[in-house]
């Protein structure tokens, strides 16, 4: 414990240090959706590379299919502790609107906020840049005051996070003997509050689905065919508006196997933190709760499935009015997911569901989108008991167990292809503005992100 | 009777003569939407002028908040016998797209079809310049073998039936005097068949609205609020899909007020002509109805009222997938309106309808689209009888009495307006193309379009 004081003095010392790496970081154009930033997305790989090795990780840059991988392994003080690998992204979104940024997204800059609140604004500051090195800096400091790390520490770094190219999926197959450790830790979530770190243990998975229904081989003038010739409109809103029932559950047969309640605890937990639900509605100018009735806004969220139409068109609409019966209708329709409900199951019921509401002279086509199975990793485990104590030390507040709305495909992975659990601790707020203008992360943040993963290597390697 | 057969020969005499004067005004293009043909639309209400100056009409071209309006009179040989008045339209449509039509549009060909069947091609040829110039030419063989026409005749020209500038509607209460007869005549209708006319009696009418529905005040992410934020798209689809029963009766309160069961006898004559609807059907690649059960689908076009989705739309609809919330969802709805159903009341009723069905948090906008009556035409009259007659010395088959899906605004104005009945007789073929590229009327239908007319105005006149 006195070695931790000694180690988390020395972050303290150096934060202006790790703050100028954070900004020679963020220079770094890596915006991995653009082709024209490859280069950029590689120079930020060699950075990093360049970085690792500068604290004695033995590193490599990877090439793949996307962008390439930053991959660094170095053993720790004691030989028994888990090894544990550390995950984060250093590409970023593209920064348009580039009108409505204060500044170059890409020359990041110190600002004071309300209150003493300083913040370093830029692209990536929050996502990912400046929660992964808040992790190097840990480990930096680890080095500086004890010459090695507490355990054996791999630290996996890719540039496709943001462009869908999904590069690492093949990348952890190929290598998996090198990035399979004992526990994968991650830094690219938020905290609730500023004075309250959140450990997600449940992210919901997602299957995507287009339907297209079609009727007559073209579209008509609806006063010389209406009332005899089929609406696709009509067909598509009666299964649409057939989806939920009264009470908001989804009504496709099967579609809730799988789905697991949540612990009594975690529920008593999560109804203590019913002003975070109740602000994320405040915030859309919402007031209530629309879906399942009977269940908090962040159970709702959190741990229940959904079935959600993100689109759906048909016919005229454009500006005016125009009398047409369209030849056809469609909408695209996003399940998300929790627990072990199976995407291809849910898919297959859907179409089943959808068939079944087909009339006679109608047909339809489906498009199947993108899957990912939902990660529920354990609401306790001596990993997640320890990560708390550890937040416990640097935090006001005692770290929330929590649940994410949406997927973070990696932790998926890492599931499914190399058996192994994440813990998840970020610290980005909520008004962060990640993927929009004026990216910004806190320095309370990043400084105190810093000594808490100090905290929590010291916590795990125990 | 005898001199009836003269003025039918002379009108035979006459018929390259009447086909060249139907080329002559063909080549005049008056596309009335586009403003930069204003000077060819008053080019065509002027020829029609002279046209009709020349066979002893006292005629005057009218401004208007349009294009021109033609009006003419002639006193008839019996002062007894009713003034009729007719109406027709020398605007046309686009011609886009272009590069579909085989031959300039505005240069008129003669072509023969298969089986020695006879067509004259071009824009406006069965819309409506072919059809109006029917009456004329039956005119003008009245005249040149009696000197008189056989009762007073009014002709009304317009020059925006197909803009949408409803310049008529404000001429016909201006000038209402001037244009009241007692029986309006409309060529601009079409046969089933080659060798059955047909006589519309019931048009419906319409009324046409636009809903928006709004939640949140952004678009969110399906993933961090999917399940706990309403979703506009999931209120606007249940909204729609309420609009019909399971047997496609439309739910809105009081809807059908003021619809009127079609009489036994017309039903059983449609019942007769179910051929016509299956083919409508077929054409388009459907083969069954998909209204009101119960109903064959000539009522359900022709005297039923629907209402009909024209266009819905919310969220993201384009390549791809994203994973949204919208913001708003809308859609566009007209309600096709038959008997005494009034339009201002069935919107009223729908936006109540609507508001029942708005949850919490959410809210609704209406915007009001345009409004017709339908028209209910006598199913038997005296007018309606001896046109009846009339027709059956012309054609093969004995005339049909019809209803039409679609309105024609200006018989809902003759009927409010000046409190005078139409008869509608037309003789465009269902492979006219009318609106689209390669628009032909057939040389038979012009020919014993004149035909038919010239009987009718001596059975009138009685």
């Amino acid at each position: 414990m006195a070695n931790l004081e000694t180690v988390l003095a020395r972050a303290d010392d150096a934060i202006d240090e790790s703050l100028d790496r954070l900004r020679a970081l963020v220079r770094l154009k890596s915006i991995s959706t653009d082709s024209a930033y490859a280069p950029q997305c590689r120079e930020a790989a060699a950075w990093l590379a360049a970085t690792l090795d500068e604290i004695g990780f033995s590193t490599r840059v990877h090439d793949t299919v996307g962008h390439p991988v930053v991959l660094g392994h170095q053993d720790g003080a004691r030989q028994d502790a888990p090894h544990v690998l550390f995950y984060g992204h250093y590409d970023v979104q593209p920064v348009d609107p580039l009108e409505l940024w204060i500044g170059d997204p890409f020359e990041p800059r110190i600002e004071e906020r309300a209150e003493g609140r300083k913040v370093i604004t830029g692209r990536g500051t929050s996502d990912d840049k400046g929660q992964l090195l808040t992790f190097i800096e840990a480990c930096r400091a680890y080095k500086d005051v004890n010459g090695t790390l507490p355990c054996r520490v791999s630290i996996l770094l890719e540039g496709d996070e943001e462009s869908g190219a999904a590069s690492l999926a093949g990348f952890l197959e190929t290598h998996a003997d090198e990035v399979t450790a004992d526990l994968a830790l991650v830094c690219d979530t938020g905290m609730p509050d500023p004075e309250t770190p959140a450990i997600p243990v449940s992210l919901r998975g997602l299957a995507g689905e287009e339907i297209i229904i079609k009727a007559a081989d073209r579209d008509l003038h609806s006063g010389h065919y209406g009332g005899a010739a089929a609406n696709p409109n009509h067909v598509l809103a009666k299964i649409l508006a057939d989806l939920h029932d009264e009470n908001g559950r989804v009504t496709v047969p099967h579609f809730y196997d799988g789905v697991h309640e949540t612990p009594d605890d975690i529920k008593a937990m999560w109804r203590t933190m019913d002003m975070y639900g109740e602000a994320l509605l405040r915030d859309i100018s919402l007031s209530q709760p629309s879906g399942e009735k009977g269940r908090s806004i962040l159970e709702l969220t959190w741990a229940r499935p959904t079935a959600e139409v993100n689109g759906m068109t048909g016919g005229y609409t454009g500006r005016g009015f125009k009398t047409v019966i369209p030849a056809q209708a469609s909408a695209k329709i996003s399940f998300r997911l929790v627990g072990d409900q199976d995407p291809n199951a849910i898919r297959a019921h859907f179409r089943d569901f959808v068939r079944a509401r087909i009339p006679g002279d109608c047909s339809v086509e489906f498009i199947a989108h993108g899957t990912s199975r939902a990660v529920q990793l354990p609401y306790d485990s001596p990993a997640l008991d320890k990560a708390k104590k550890a937040l416990a030390g640097e935090w006001p507040n005692p770290a929330v167990i929590i649940g994410m709305g949406g997927s973070i495909p990696v932790v998926a992975d890492f599931q499914s292809k190399l058996d192994m659990e994440t813990l998840l601790v970020g610290f980005a707020l909520e008004d962060g503005r990640i993927h929009s203008p004026n990216e910004k992360y806190d320095l309370r943040s990043f400084h105190k992100g810093v000594r808490s993963w100090i905290r929590i290597l010291d916590a795990l390697a125990e």
